[in-house]
């Protein structure tokens, strides 16, 4: 293992994190609230002084492979959630620091589960913090430090990149890693300043049109106001219901948009069937909701296409409780919730374009037992899936089962019934947010015990980093010396 | 598609059926229930007609392949349960013939869930019937067919075996497959026989021991009481929970015994894990109840452990409703339902060389992204697993996830909680019986309405037959003419 590598890395990652942390710095000034400048001014010093040191290693050696990509993402994820805690604690908002940890790590992995039962009890730096803590998450901290810092190590770049992004592949934009990882920022820089600027022109107050917009990007879902976003107007509803739909596409979709590739990027399988089960779904749950509870189909429509692009791309907002919803409606969310977003996005989840492969592998196999000569390959967007690519695919949902079951049967010593289990899990593990019962949207996860709280912080990382690198961390022959 | 073969077999398999039918009849008999022996006797005769009628298509071609072997195991369950069901209908014992349907392949697929909220009310041909159904859908009709009849096409005899054994792969014991055949019903019988001694020196009333001894040896579960198993003494309900644990055993480790291969016997691993699980488990429970609920070690254990064989084996006999237990207990009973029994045994579930195979694969995917040049295969008894087995274990997961979702979603549609849609599909899908809540051990599947429990059938049919056979049936190209 490359060890220097790694910690001249996290160095970094931990320098970028204290500039990040000058902007709700700067909130804190605009509204006034000196304390809480003061805490992150004092973090921001001592992300530069770990920086420093860290990065004051010499390399030595080149060796960069995907373990070493993968160790480092996941030690670059905990090592920021580590450091990003510390405002909640000392400014004392969060005076138990596991608290402020789980926080934390939700939101740098957009999951939006929070274990604060009033929010707006929070100071505007803090909430600007949690907020801006899923837009950094949303499009990964590395691909942002890939888009800026010429990185030590030849193979590095495409390691990082390919522990960090999400889905069972990673498509590269354009030749280059860098351009690609600007490209990326680019396009997601962009599309939230369109929201912001949409927001506001409905009206909605500057703080929470740049908080909710924030949380969109990064499809997390902390909400600044204890109703989430119930109490704003249904035009400003209707715009962040798109913009999270929009932020759940693959990137590669807008890129092939912006240099006129539009042939290529309406034939994207994924994509395509993204938003055909987007709208199947909210239309059933409409229908679902005129036919149990009444009202009209429009607004129900409005209510269920809200709910559904917020558990779809596993944002995680809400405006109504869908705890109250009838049985069918909430078993198809759940399902939802596990599918998630496309790959490539920020959204969570196992991704639309796994449950493809699934489906498509599934039937071939039955396939086979009819014809077993003619044998065919898995295809996506019209290309053979590789056996690699098809394995990995496979391993990841056995993993995922695997961390599942373990973390039930820890979270099932503190939760009262199944469905609070089972949902707890899902909500963390996908990414989400809030579940049903005793973590549904109108809870959260203040009651758990510690255990429960750390296996629900592993399984918000494994969730966003897709299982293997957390996965990785646990086995002893990650550390050893020889190779 | 050689229809004429399949034809034919299906005939044999009514014909077999009738055979069965004689045992209830000479119960009703005994126990002077004249009508329903009447009942019984018109149903052996439009089996003998059936059987006549269908075997009489002449095989032109002796081609019968992995295709023809599922979809006539398919068939053949099916047509057995439409058939099985006529008693009950016939009789008005269960008026409604989905019911009836319902119930009995509940019993073939040893299944054990009911539609009844009186078992009491039947009549002991009925319940000698139902419980005989397990005895027979336990071991598999097919194996018992292949065990009497000279069948006709050379490759049927391993494609039919294939089609109908649980487990990833097919062991034959010895060469041949109809001594095969025949060591497993030996070995099922013997077992059988010895249960029921057993009990009946225990001073268990004699059509109970025989009735229970079947529910047993098939894991089926169906009782002959309202209260199951909860009102036999501690020494009858210590000899069922041994026996139950050694029915989910796989067979060739009797095999071995006998044969006196014990070293490979006492190697296996799968049977290694089953009895270190059985006993982890009931461990846990026990210790779990102990603190949540109070009373003796010893009694909990007991209680626990005949829970946990009933679960773990998907009999589904209980002593005491598992629905009041710590949340804790509640979860890992619910995973132990997925995991199921061995391979090659009667048991139903996932099976645990499946989940070791996950296990292994997932951990080695892992392991190859620490060292990507030392890939190395995945073992289950030292022996390298294949790489087409381990892509149909791996299928076999997908489908099963996928037959999970679509059920979940329609039987959402009846029920009041996340938790009983949840155990009704586990418990029918895995063969078990009871669930949790509105389908807990002492409630029923009777409020279910028709769609749901045809799908119901689907799923238990779909378990016991190990998903594909049942999948391939729903393919229009398996009805094609050309190959």
């Amino acid at each position: 293992m490359n060890y220097r590598s790694i910690i001249n890395i996290l160095g970094w990652i931990l320098g970028i994190e204290g500039l990040f942390m000058l902007l709700p710095l700067i909130c804190a000034l605009i509204y006034g609230e000196f304390s809480v400048a003061l805490v992150f001014g004092g973090c921001v010093v001592l992300c530069v002084v770990l920086c420093a040191v860290l990065t004051r290693q010499k390399i030595r050696s080149d060796r960069f492979y995907a373990r070493e990509g993968y160790v480092t993402v996941a030690l670059a994820w905990i090592a920021m959630s580590l450091v990003g805690a510390l405002p909640f604690t000392i400014s004392g908002e969060i005076p138990n620091y596991l608290n402020a940890l789980f926080e934390i790590v939700s939101g740098f992995t957009t999951t939006g589960a929070s274990i604060l039962s009033d929010v707006e009890a929070l100071s505007h730096g803090m909430l600007f913090w949690r907020s801006f803590s899923h837009w950094v998450g949303g499009m990964g901290v590395l691909v942002f430090v890939l888009a800026i810092l010429p990185l030590a190590g030849g193979g590095s770049s495409f390691a990082l990149m390919q522990a960090e992004s999400p889905g069972p592949s990673v498509s590269k934009l354009v030749p280059h890693l860098k351009a690609t990882a600007r490209h990326l920022y680019g396009i997601y820089s962009g599309m939230t300043v369109a929201e912001i600027v949409l927001l506001l022109l409905g009206r909605m107050p500057c703080f929470d049109a740049i908080c909710l917009s924030l949380g969109t990007a990064g499809t997390g879902g902390f909400g600044i106001l204890n109703s989430s976003v119930g109490s704003y107007t249904t035009y400003q509803q209707v715009i962040i219901t798109i913009f999270m739909v929009l932020f759940g596409v693959n990137f590669e979709f807008f890129f092939l948009l912006i240099v006129r590739e539009i042939n290529d990027a309406i034939h994207m399988e994924e994509v395509r069937w993204y938003f055909g089960i987007f709208f199947g779904a909210s239309l059933l749950i409409a229908i679902d909701l005129c036919v149990k509870q009444g009202s009209g189909f429009f607004h129900n429509f409005q209510q269920s296409a809200f709910q559904v692009a917020s558990v779809m791309t596993t944002t995680g907002y809400s405006t109504c409780d869908f705890d109250l919803w009838p049985q069918f409606s909430k078993m198809l969310m759940l399902m939802i919730m596990f599918m998630g977003a496309c790959a490539g996005s920020t959204g969570g989840g196992m991704k639309v374009s796994r449950i493809l492969i699934y489906a498509k592998a599934g039937i071939r196999e039955a396939r086979s037992l009819i014809r077993p000569r003619r044998v065919s390959a898995v295809r996506l967007d019209g290309n053979a899936v590789d056996n690699a690519t098809l394995r990995g695919t496979m391993m990841f949902l056995a993993c995922y089962l695997m961390i599942y079951a373990a973390s039930l049967l820890v979270v099932s010593l503190d939760c009262e019934d199944f469905t609070s289990c089972f949902t707890a899990v899902a909500a963390t593990i996908n990414n989400i947010g809030p579940g049903f019962n005793q973590v549904g949207p109108t809870c959260n996860f203040g009651f758990f015990r510690p255990l429960s709280k750390l296996v629900l912080i592993f399984d918000m990382l494994a969730g966003r980093l897709e299982i293997f690198p957390m996965l990785i961390l646990l086995f002893p022959s990650t550390w050893k010396r020889k190779r």
